[in-house]
């Protein structure tokens, strides 16, 4: 009867109408409008019309987390609340190469924080946090609550499919905005992020806020105004919360491809000295490790935080937590103990043709080659290859010499694997100068919402 | 196969995108949209999310030009080309009280043009056209094609129910804009009147445009630029097309209701001197068919076609076609003749409370009223009272004495009819000094796209 007032009350043609003319919305418009939505008795016509009407408006920051709040109103929570110590979330807005998640979790908790981590089914062109772990043998992702709580308060580390029913608003509207153009959109971006990192429970979040050719984001300017929105939203809803900016225009690190991205992972965490081609994503995921503990209060400052973390990988404690996560989940890590877990039937070696500087590789160009090969999904439903990928043997602005070995491409068939060769040949440039290669992280947007260059953020520590 | 490869070459998500970002949409482009949705292969949140960035980017004459063409291959079109003489049509963007087809196009007949009208069920407060001629006993809206034409060969005037499949992609559209807050653009109102008024293939059409509250364009202004808009498409699709623009600020002559308008249409033909309360809608509806006539070549000039428009009527030759026209169709006209068409349960006669001059009621009150007591309908399912509505006995401006009859109400129940009093009493002014009234013909689009003052054609002629 409550729902049938409130259904009475409100009308979506008059709420689309009000957006379109420019008017905010008010959280109970919001809400009304999520639940029939999800109820059907709003069709999805309507919720896609005023998409556009938000695209063309935006929402204001008190609209944006009222719309937050009333996402993670629409499903369940998890509730860490029962855990001992402080708990910590990351959050990438996604990248090419992004395998942070699996150097700078172990880090952070072998470091002493508590990691719950939620990872949906990525529909990126290379596969998400959840299809690069199922690379792993006997990996199970569907730990049941009881269990995955039990393990983060054991081992310090979980990461599981989402198998709540978290924000349902959100996958609806993300479906929608997905197949009407309307998911550059700041405001709903930002709420569709927070709300799921709200949901999934932990005190602590660092965002990785990613820009460039392989990023949502384009500029620096504009990942700084969605950090600083999405920071503003965390705390509002009572988390602590700043955002590391990082470049995605190139890939990050040496691999792209789920198997040979965990391989790079343990490889960065087993080794104290890192292989050139890692030596930028080893920084980050530092970085994003001290983020977390500086935030939970774990360290003193920003600098004890990336001292922490470092140490932890120097010690080789974050090796051995990944170990522990990975096994803990029913992981068999012998072959990536023994590196060899990536094995494709073709691995094909692209050699340069000149002596020079290698430039940069175009992140969404990689992707690309990489999604022809397999490694990622168009669907849902789609099957992933995780053996497939490419691997770079040089970083970016190194010199090469004519026949060295620029990168390996893994394929499950030689004609994909030459198909890939003609692309990568023409995207990967040798240049006579040493090219300007762009730094990896720009700052972090702070827990006043502050935008601060590395260089301020280093010289105070 | 063309059909297939027709889809293969668009995606609907990047003409979204192209017209979120304010792009230009080639014709090739909407035919592809219009085909998709009308297949299925576009589903309805996708045409949604478009009109609503139509809405905000809007669209130019080109893309306005295109759209229309490309609603009018979207389905059957009506071919009156075997027809001797000039076709004609007309058509009002609706208006409250609007009976000016019942009397303009007798008249227009009467003087040789030949008329075949197409009218939808109205979805309006207080009914169109074919709800006001169903009022008639036996008169048949469903005509079978060749019995149209024959009809308007003999007889020089027919109105049926659209029963051919024209314009199912306006129809597909209409029904999405009326959901989704995207019904007031401009380009999208021209493309639906002009789309509909092409297909249903008449030579000359004079659109009625009108403005005020009981109408889609607010002012003057907004209603010379769709007119303007709808005679550039009309006549780039190769008709002869102009514009009157009319005021609907309130109700157009005495009646509002089905068998109330046509008994006042019936009153208006049938005698040369006029009620003072009809005398207004009299002269639209000579200046209407006038303009028909000058358009279709028929008249050497406008005042001509006046003349002779007002000639038909002073002569009973206006009269005598529409019981000629209402006949053909299996109308029984005893009624009508004998000024007992309308006849309700209950009239209630409304009585001035005091002295003084009547001012203008207000359109879109009225309709509310009207629709209350059971004239128009809300959905395309809803039944018609044909006998309810109102009448009133003064035009505004008029000095009436207290206990004067000013209106009365036809209603189906006491209940009804004293609950419309009420309302009616509270929107029914009387003032102590004769209140400025517009006029209600401000001038009109010429064929060459010029928004023309009244007072301007007057002094040509």
């Amino acid at each position: 009867m409550a729902e049938k007032n409130y259904a009475d009350k409100y009308s979506m043609y008059d709420l689309i109408a009000k957006k379109r003319d420019g008017g905010r919305l008010e959280q109970a418009e919001l809400a009304f409008w999520l639940r029939s939505m999800l109820d059907g008795s709003v069709p999805d016509y309507q919720t896609a019309a005023m998409l556009m009407a938000i695209f063309w408006r935006g929402l204001d920051e008190a609209e944006t987390f009222a719309l937050t709040e009333e996402i993670v109103a629409s499903g369940e929570q998890l509730d860490l609340r029962g855990l001992a110590g402080v708990t910590a979330d990351k959050h990438s807005t996604g990248g090419v190469g992004d395998k942070t998640t699996l150097i700078a979790m172990p880090l952070a908790a072998a470091c002493g924080l508590k990691i719950a981590k939620m990872s949906g089914r990525s529909l990126g062109k290379t596969g998400g946090t959840a299809d690069k772990l199922a690379s792993v043998p006997g990996f199970r992702l569907d730990l049941p609550e009881a269990e995955l709580l039990q393990q983060v308060a054991e081992v310090g580390l979980a990461v599981v499919a989402q198998n709540k029913n978290l924000t349902p608003a959100d996958k609806r509207l993300y479906a929608l905005r997905d197949l009407t153009a309307t998911v550059d959109s700041l405001p709903l971006i930002a709420a569709s992020v927070m709300s799921k990192k709200i949901a999934a429970g932990a005190q602590v979040i660092v965002l990785d806020v990613k820009y460039g050719s392989g990023a949502f984001m384009p500029d620096v300017a504009s990942a700084i105004k969605l950090a600083q929105l999405m920071v503003k939203l965390g705390q509002s809803c009572g988390r602590r919360v700043t955002a590391v900016l990082s470049s995605m225009s190139t890939p990050l690190g040496a691999a792209v491809g789920n198997a040979l991205e965990v391989a790079e992972a343990a490889e960065i965490l087993r080794q104290p000295e890192c292989a050139p081609v890692s030596a930028e994503l080893r920084r980050l995921c530092v970085v994003l490790a001290g983020e977390m503990l500086y935030l939970g209060g774990l360290a003193v400052s920003r600098a004890d935080g990336w001292r922490q973390a470092e140490a932890a990988l120097q010690e080789g404690r974050g090796w051995r937590k990944l170990l522990q996560f990975l096994q803990a989940q029913g992981g068999d890590t012998a072959a990536l103990e023994a590196g060899s877990l990536a094995q494709a039937e073709y691995v094909l070696p692209i050699e340069a043709a000149q002596s020079g500087y290698l430039a940069a590789a175009d992140a969404a160009q990689v992707a690309e080659i990489v999604q022809f090969l397999g490694a990622g999904r168009e669907r849902v439903e789609d099957e992933i290859d995780y053996q497939v990928g490419v691997r770079f043997q040089k970083p970016a602005g190194a010199w090469v010499d004519q026949g060295e070995t620029l990168l390996e491409i893994y394929a499950s068939s030689l004609l994909r694997a030459e198909a890939a060769e003609r692309e990568l040949r023409s995207i990967l440039r040798i240049v006579a100068e040493p090219p300007q290669l762009e730094p990896l992280i720009w700052g972090l947007v702070d827990e006043r919402g502050a935008a601060r260059p590395w260089a301020e953020l280093t010289a105070e520590q």
